[in-house]
């Protein structure tokens, strides 16, 4: 393969774990009583936001683990979940910057994951999944070792849709024959655009729903039958 | 390797995994209330219960993800998820057709992963084991990400059982020389009579069972001891 | 790679894993009620305790799972299983001997995972990170398999912390140089007395604690502000 990849430079990539440390702790504190996590659930949970999404991408590609094959992934998780903990009312207050700078995080590892996939000759569409999966899958984790339904199936402010939509604007560019960097970059703007102004305007996807919902009624006998 | 494998034809693939779909979007209108799914969470639960059994049995043989490599095993999923959203009512008058199909993808998908297996080399029980996880997989992640106890530990009706018996028949009729194609056919025949005899007769397992329950119940005075 | 692994022996892995299936099992005898586990249901939690250690190492490694490439895992995971529901009474009363022997393999399957990941050239963090899932990711599967918060980021008694602390000695003795089967023994030994000082006397983690306490208890009216 002679086509430049998207490569997220470390630094990016450390910020994003970091944040996912710090917002793991926070999410740690939230749990009171009985549920009540000891220090070592906070590091595993801030580990598993930073470096999960990392982890699940490369287990579906099959490739070595990029983030076992560095000191600086585990300790940047470690130290930003343990500063989260002992900071957590100051990083509350800076709530605004976290959910901003996450916005762009989600973007950047969406873009890697979505090119690394690419690279590896995926089609489109596993492209995306993969890059969506490699946004959200440290929040996934996160709560299946809580024991918690996973969140992004319930709450919507389409945290998971604008990680899709900004992997998909990536993948069908580097289709168009884009090069994958203007893609990647396109893929961070959209994926955080929609993310911001889902929170803002507190937009969230539509509940599901069946077609046919009158017939069932009318069975059910809530609405009374029109005889023709 | 000069032995041919038995290789699921792409459409029983799809069927298997559009099946899983609609069956995970079904499952996912049942929950009302606090934990209702938004569309994205059906879609979510539709395509781990179609893909998840392949993912599983692919992580686990430590091969590349065969349902990562071609557009139409998420297309699929996610299609059908949707369509079993909205077709909820008609689906669910078709119960039966959908509990007779599954039982024979179930079979397929034990087939093909115990199949699998044996062609890289596993062991007899290990190889059953893969088969076992690629059938049952799917609604053992579904389960998880739900913050759900896994149900084929409780419920029964021998939905895993009668997956690992067939493998096993599988697995046997190849240790003894048996073609695989027919050894397949043997399993898909098996787990599907043992499903659907379970389901029309309602046979479950036992329930666990400790040797010398009544040695305990002597030791707490439930029972009055006899003296010699 | 011309280095001596410290590699170990079966019987201490068979051991391992036998161990954690009749824990498996002790622990599905204790689930009452809605929630009792059938048959199957302990065979599965018993194989995930024994066997769910080495899995998430050789996922995490991307490497071939080795318990999967011999019929001994499986078959000793399910008959130590079953064997543990069948004599529950007589192994509770031999808690004693399952804690001593447990703290030990704990070490093992630490030292064995540490050292398996410092030959496949992983840094000493990863290293040490890899280990800690060998030692107690039976424990974190099977508590994700029954729906519920995993317990070592709760309980405590330095189930966890051991293990770590064990994997850092043998990363840490390999990295100044010291044979990898030295370590291993220190590993071994570090770990299995962290695990029994901390059950003898009941040694946990702190809780999570969040600096400026007294600052937030101001904010919110509970403590009176002192004005200067």
């Amino acid at each position: 393969m002679t086509q430049q990849l998207f490569v997220i430079p470390l630094w990016a990539d450390l910020l994003g774990v970091g944040l996912g440390g710090v917002q793991g702790a926070l999410f740690a504190s939230g749990f009171v009583g009985q549920r009540r996590l000891d220090l070592l659930g906070v590091v595993i949970i801030g580990t598993v936001m930073g470096m999960g999404g990392g982890l699940i991408r490369d287990l579906l590609l099959n490739v070595e683990l990029a983030t076992l094959h560095s000191n600086w992934y585990l300790i940047t998780a470690v130290g930003a979940a343990l500063l989260g903990m002992l900071l957590a009312g100051l990083f509350q207050r800076l709530n605004t910057v976290i959910v901003a700078l996450d916005a762009v995080v989600i973007g950047l590892f969406g873009a890697f994951g979505t090119s690394k996939a690419l690279g590896m000759g995926l089609p489109v569409v596993p492209a995306v999944f993969v890059g969506a999966c490699a946004a959200v899958g440290g929040g996934i984790l996160r709560d299946v070792m809580m024991g918690l339904p996973v969140a992004i199936m319930h709450v919507g402010s389409l945290y998971a849709v604008a990680a899709v939509v900004g992997c998909a604007v990536l993948a069908f560019a580097h289709a168009l024959g884009a090069p994958l960097v203007a893609g990647a970059v396109a893929c961070v703007a959209v994926t955080a655009v929609i993310r911001l102004l889902a929170v803002i305007f507190d937009i969230s996807l539509p509940e599901q729903r069946a077609l046919h919902r009158r017939k069932v009624a009318v069975e059910t006998g809530a609405i009374p039958l029109i005889r023709p």
